[in-house]
Order: C-alpha cells, then sequence, then structure tokens
C-alpha cells in the first residue's frame, strides 16, 4: 500500500509507497540506467502478452477484429482502488491511506509509435478512451480530481502509453488553478481562459495554431522553452464531456503539434497534462476551463525551479510559437 | 535583460530571458551535453583566471595569502543589478524588468573538491561568505527574498560552486512556507518547525543527526527519497543572523551529512536550497523559521510531479533516516 502524507507548513500532500519501499541500492549509479524492455515478448503491452496485465477496464477495437487501444489497471499504482482511507493523525501530522485509481492507455498495438507517427484515427480513438474511462471513474464518489499525463519516451517501457489517475484530493498544482480561475470569475464574471483565448487570438504573436474548436499557443508566462497550452476556444469545466466532433478536431490539433514539436526539434523528450475541474457536486467548479499543458524535457534548470518554485526560461513564447508557425 | 513575467491563473512569476534568446537549435540532441570547462585555463572559477569573472564582491584569504572562497557576480545572472523595473500591463498580463542579484560562491580554489570532501573549516568559509553577502545585499530595498542554492555537480561546471539570489519577489514555494508558519502562529502562538523540532526528536525515528544547534532529519511528507531538512533548534527566521558558533556547528552538521550521501548512495549528485525569511521591514516575517532542504536527484518521478504538484516517494522518511544514521 501506500500513503498520503500532509507536508504541514505549506500543506502538500506526498504519496509515500510502505509496502516493498526502495532502499539505497536501488538508487546505486551501477544499477541503472533500468533496461527497458523490448518489442515483442519481453513488452507487457504488445499484443499477445495480453495476460501480463491486470484485467482491461475499456478497449477499443479496429475494423471489429485486434484491440487498437487497451486501458488496463497499472500495476504499480500510485493509487490503490481498494481499501478504506483510514484518515488518522500520527502526532503532529496527518496521513491516510492513498486510495484512488491508476490506470494505463496503451496507445497503441505497436512499440515503436509515437503521436507525431500515429494516424489521425488512432489519436481519436486515445482520447476516446480518456473520456469514456473518465466517465466511467466518476461514478466512483471517492474520486476528486483527474489527471491525464504521459511521458515521450516512456520511461520504465518505450511503448506508447499514457496515465489516467483518478485522486481523493486535489493536488496542489491545479488547486492554485482552480482558485485563481474562481477568483477571477467573481470579480470579472467572466473566465480566464476565455479572456486568454480573447487576448492570444488577438495579440497573435504566441499562437502556433487554431482548429475549429481549439487555440494551441505559447503562453504569456512561458515556464519551459516551448511549452505550448491547448485550450478549448469555448468555455468547458470537463474533458470528460466533449462531443465527438470536438474529439476528432483536437485529434487534429494534437497531430500537428507534435509534429511540429519532432520536426523543430528533432524527436524530443516531453510531458504533456490534462487538467479538468475536480469532479462530485461538491467539488466541481464550472468556473474551470479545461485544458492541456506541454512540456518538452529540454534546458530544464531543475534546482532553481525546485528551490523557488519560480521558472527561468531562455525562450521567449513569441519566438517559440514563431518558431513553431514556421515549421513546414 | 530579462523579464518578469505573472502566469495570470495561478500568479506564479515566471523569469524570460529576452536578449539572446536560445533557439531550437541550441536544444537540439546532438548539440548535447554541453561541454564542461576542464581544471585549469579553460575553467573561470580555477586560480589564476581571476580577471575572467566580474569582479569579486567578497573573498576569504587563507592564511592571509591566496583567496579560498570567492564570490562573484554571475556572468549570466537570471537578475541583473541595474536598471529599473518599469512595471507594466502587456494586454491583460503583467511585466517588469527582472532586477536583482545572482552571484556565484566559488567554494574552494581546487576544481574537484565537493562538500564531501572539503575540509570543516573550508564549509565555514563557504557559509561565513553566505552570511556576509546577505548582510551587505540586504541593504539594497529592492530585494525581498533571498535564496542559496547549490547542485552537484555543477551543471554548466565542475568547480564546486553555489548561487546566492536575491530577488524583488517573492517566489511562490516561499511565499507558501510563509503563509503556512504564519497560520500556524495565529492560530497556536508557536512556530510550527519549532514543534517539528520537537516532534522529530521525540518520535526519533526520522532523525538523522543532531549537533548542538541543528537538528538533521528526513521530513514526515518527505517528496523525494533521502530527501533530508537542516533545522536550527531554537527559533530564528534570519540565515545571516547566525553567530559564528553556530556557523562552526552547521558546518559540522553539513560535512557529517554530505559524507554519510556520498558513503550510501556512491557520490549521489543532489541539490539543496536555503530558505529564510523575506527581507526589508514590510516582508520580513519573525514567525518564518529558515531552514536548509536537500533533494538527491535520484529516482525522480518528473511528469507526474510536474503535472500534479504531488509528489511520490517510494523510500519512507523512516528508512531513509535509518539507512543514513546506520552509515559508518
Amino acid at each position: 500500500m501506500a500513503e498520503l502524507r500532509r507536508e504541514p507548513v505549506a500543506r502538500r500532500w506526498v504519496v509515500i509507497t510502505t509496502d516493498n519501499p526502495k532502499g539505497p541500492s536501488d538508487y546505486l549509479p551501477f544499477k541503472l540506467p533500468y533496461r527497458l524492455p523490448e518489442s515483442g515478448d519481453q513488452c507487457p503491452f504488445c499484443p499477445g502478452n495480453e495476460r501480463v496485465t491486470p484485467h482491461e477496464t475499456f478497449s477499443l477495437k479496429k475494423d471489429g477484429k485486434a484491440w487498437s487501444v487497451r486501458v488496463v489497471p497499472n500495476k504499480f499504482p500510485f493509487f490503490r482502488i481498494e481499501g478504506e482511507f483510514n484518515r488518522r493523525p500520527e502526532g503532529m501530522y496527518d496521513v491516510m491511506e492513498a486510495i484512488g485509481a491508476h490506470e494505463i492507455v496503451v496507445e497503441a498495438p505497436e512499440h515503436d509509435k509515437a503521436l507525431a507517427t500515429l494516424e489521425l484515427q488512432q489519436i481519436e480513438r486515445i482520447l476516446l478512451a480518456y473520456r469514456e474511462r473518465l466517465i466511467d471513474l466518476e461514478k466512483d464518489r471517492r474520486f476528486l480530481q483527474f489527471l491525464i499525463l504521459k511521458n515521450y519516451p516512456g520511461i520504465f517501457n518505450r511503448h506508447p502509453h499514457s496515465h489516467i489517475l483518478a485522486m481523493p484530493v486535489i493536488p496542489r498544482s491545479i488547486d492554485e488553478e482552480v482558485w485563481g480561475m474562481v477568483d477571477y470569475y467573481q470579480r470579472k464574471e467572466r473566465c480566464i481562459f476565455c479572456d486568454i483565448v480573447k487576448e492570444e487570438i488577438s495579440a497573435k504573436k504566441r499562437v502556433i495554431l487554431e482548429t475549429v474548436h481549439f487555440l494551441i499557443f505559447a503562453p504569456f508566462a512561458s515556464r519551459y522553452p516551448f511549452e505550448t497550452w491547448i485550450v478549448p476556444k469555448t468555455h468547458a469545466s470537463d474533458f470528460h464531456h466533449l462531443k465527438e466532433e470536438e474529439i476528432g478536431d483536437l485529434a487534429v490539433g494534437i497531430q500537428s503539434l507534435f509534429l511540429c514539436f519532432s520536426k523543430l526539434l528533432a524527436d524530443p523528450p516531453y510531458s504533456f497534462v490534462l487538467h479538468t475541474s475536480p469532479v462530485q457536486e461538491r467539488f466541481h467548479r464550472p468556473e474551470y476551463h479545461w485544458h492541456i499543458e506541454t512540456r518538452l524535457r529540454i534546458g530544464l534548470r531543475e534546482g532553481f525551479e525546485w528551490g523557488t518554485g519560480l521558472f527561468v526560461n531562455p525562450t521567449p513564447p513569441e519566438d517559440a510559437a514563431a518558431c513553431l508557425r514556421g515549421v513546414k
């Protein structure tokens, strides 16, 4: 199991693994790098190895035959479905069990595909899988916050996959956004993300591309070189209420953007997160505006950002947007 | 120059470099890794190359002869001393010039030393240099927050060095601590860090070592494997009011801790930050309790932490503390 412990000063929740904890020898340099499973027999996400993963929670078939996208519970989850919260004090501190869901979306049968090389319909299927899983997970009243996360290339397995997390707490960085949006709404009776979309369309210089329903741009205070946000142009608090036609349009935007990254920066490593409103009646926020944030894992100044929460970015977003716009 | 731009939703400040910005080619994989300067002629921090750095702001001599610790302005600063803030709106956003100070503490004349291999008196000299620079920088009323940061090994130069930053804004992660401490004080009329010190001494299981004036322990909600905090046992808001005898005692603690890390984890890469109260009468907080936080750069789960602000740590701090305590 894992525990959720609360840092008592800034009041952040931290997940601490308590069974099979890692000792010093797990971190020794000669033990690293971790050996990645290769395509075929070794990879639990390759076709033919379906028995190795826990039973799937969702899948989509291609032409009614073999699976094309598959969702399975993570074998090594941060949060587990089973158990009680058992909220309790420990000395002066707060702790509870890390109850939640942590699923893996296997994005394609092929071991060596990426968002920049998948066909459009496959990206649509991935987005559809995200949506259907969130609709289902929302029924569990213990889960307050969803997060979709992708690391490329995968850290422990290169087979294209992403993570769906359903959490019993609202993590700090999403909570800050929620309260920023609520505060702005209370002052202006307008959504700050809707205003940002209007501002960016009018200023033009940070826009990367625009689809029917989405604006893709480098945010004004970009924390990372080539940081990019994908924001629906009309207000929507929940990703999982997306309509079929919007999913097709989002797939077009995602494919174009990751093709741009790949061409401009020679297939760079990246992460993206999808932020959506907290769920359940008591926590849901209609003022929230869902969106995707991408970060390329290049030129990071780790220590400083960690120490201050303040980011240093040597690439102005206007330049980043211009470069990305200029990709042929 | 660089600009401070405010992210309008969560209201974080971000430093954006606007002169000599980095373009895509600066991040291309075949351009990396950056070639590190070697000892001697190439290294601007080695003795004999003093003319390559900006004029020093402080130095300490060994036996009254050659310098043993040297502080110089950073040639590539995040914040610059010269100029006006020029606070202004840009569309719906907020921006100002990044005015501040960014100095480098050259920790020893030798190119290949580390905290684990420096002699005790040299660590004392480094701490003394930190203190004297903060006392001097506090006179500039534009600076509200100091931060001391060290990355080991250095990212662009392996010569042992650390950074002193004087900032015109209070960065988010320090501001959260400040308000956590103030809030606790208002409820209890006690300092939360003083309470944590008492709790940890009584619980014992997370303590790594104790000196006359400092407690060194793995915090209850450790965000990273082997995360460690060094906290003064009696209340003190400002690092730079430290007395001579406390500096000697802190040097003992630092040397022991980094020797432990080096032995237990085969000389691991790490970062540390020193957090101290905001300065200037309007912002200074007597409720604040200064401290050092260390993070080993091992086993990081980057994407998740970035996406959520929520940390996952597979090494319980009790185990970490026990391992570190057990180092011979």
